[in-house]
């Protein structure tokens, strides 16, 4: 019995990166993994079409409309929303897979979807990454280029009214400008943390 | 109201390090003090006198047993026990002026203790810092020297019970021998994930 305090078992954790758009979630993530932080990071499937630039099965799984309902059908996704008239949605196989081998899961999702998340999973380590400010904020959505000021203004206000949300996160994070390794920095020492407790987290399978 | 997301107010941390006897509370916050980590470090006031070595005021605030029974009776202790046939307690006033001027707090409390402490400050972030192995504990206790062997046996004895109370701290981090570094940065990872949490710890005052 004591011995169980000498030696616990690792307890892998489901993690969920979440925040507005423009906070910088995918920089983040790609510069965890060029620091080498271990995790598997399980992407997102969606029906629209990819960006350029966007590969398959790196930043999204691209699923036709009915590939997407088969999914649904057999209930083999996580979550699923419809987001701007597309279907979005993490496959639960490749999560339930990585965290019964011991590795802790990390998934991109949007504030929505983390409160689906949320429900499910009450044990999810949950970040709500966000800018240093609305300014910056409004900065780096004007920096995409391709959507229009319209889209850039209904960007901004979904982005605003979702900073309302961070109390339901676990974690804010912050990625200000030219702070990218102090937001990974953050992250990596949220994971250290969590592995720390001395209850570990609800197991998922 | 959403800017405070944003720019959030620093939540200073009223940290407990505890642990067994012989994991090497001592050694860790020495440790955390040459590698600059920001904390104010609350000495434990105490009846005994002092062992060979130990400063007043660095070490623990040594006190009379009247200078005690003066603390205890105007309520300036945060907690008070007598162990070993010796007043142990934590001074009140220096944690409250320091977490008041926005300082995070680190008290080196043993088990019993910190019970204590979590009833009346829930909001403490508590720490069980323990040996890799029941072994390693063993080795460390023996190594003491100036105990006779009835005491040795006898704080191993209680050193295992305590690692039963694991449970009801909010970490366990392993101080292995050769390990300080490792131990140090664990508790930095801790008071590092708990000041990014989006709902921070009740204030103390």
């Amino acid at each position: 019995m004591v011995n169980d305090f000498f030696n616990p078992t690792f307890s892998p954790l489901l993690i969920v990166l979440s925040g507005t758009a423009g906070a910088g979630k995918d920089s983040v993530i790609r510069r965890m993994r060029e620091r080498g932080v271990p995790f598997e990071f399980v992407v997102t499937a969606t029906s629209r079409t990819p960006r350029p630039g966007e590969q398959n099965g790196r930043d999204y799984l691209f699923l036709s409309a009915a590939e997407f309902q088969t999914m649904i059908r057999n209930d083999e996704l996580l979550e699923h929303a419809v987001v701007y008239n597309q279907h979005k949605g993490i496959p639960k196989k490749p999560v339930l897979e990585a965290l019964g081998s011991g590795r802790d899961v990390l998934l991109r999702v949007d504030v929505q979807g983390t409160a689906t998340i949320r429900r499910q999973y009450p044990q999810a380590v949950t970040i709500f990454l966000c800018a240093s400010s609305k300014e910056e904020l409004t900065r780096r959505l004007l920096r995409r280029g391709a959507d229009s000021a319209e889209q850039v203004a209904l960007r901004l206000r979904t982005a605003l009214e979702e900073m309302n949300r961070v109390p339901d996160f676990d974690y804010r994070v912050v990625n200000a400008e030219g702070g990218l390794d102090e937001a990974v920095d953050a992250i990596i020492a949220i994971l250290r943390a969590e592995h720390a407790r001395a209850t570990p987290r609800k197991a998922i399978s």
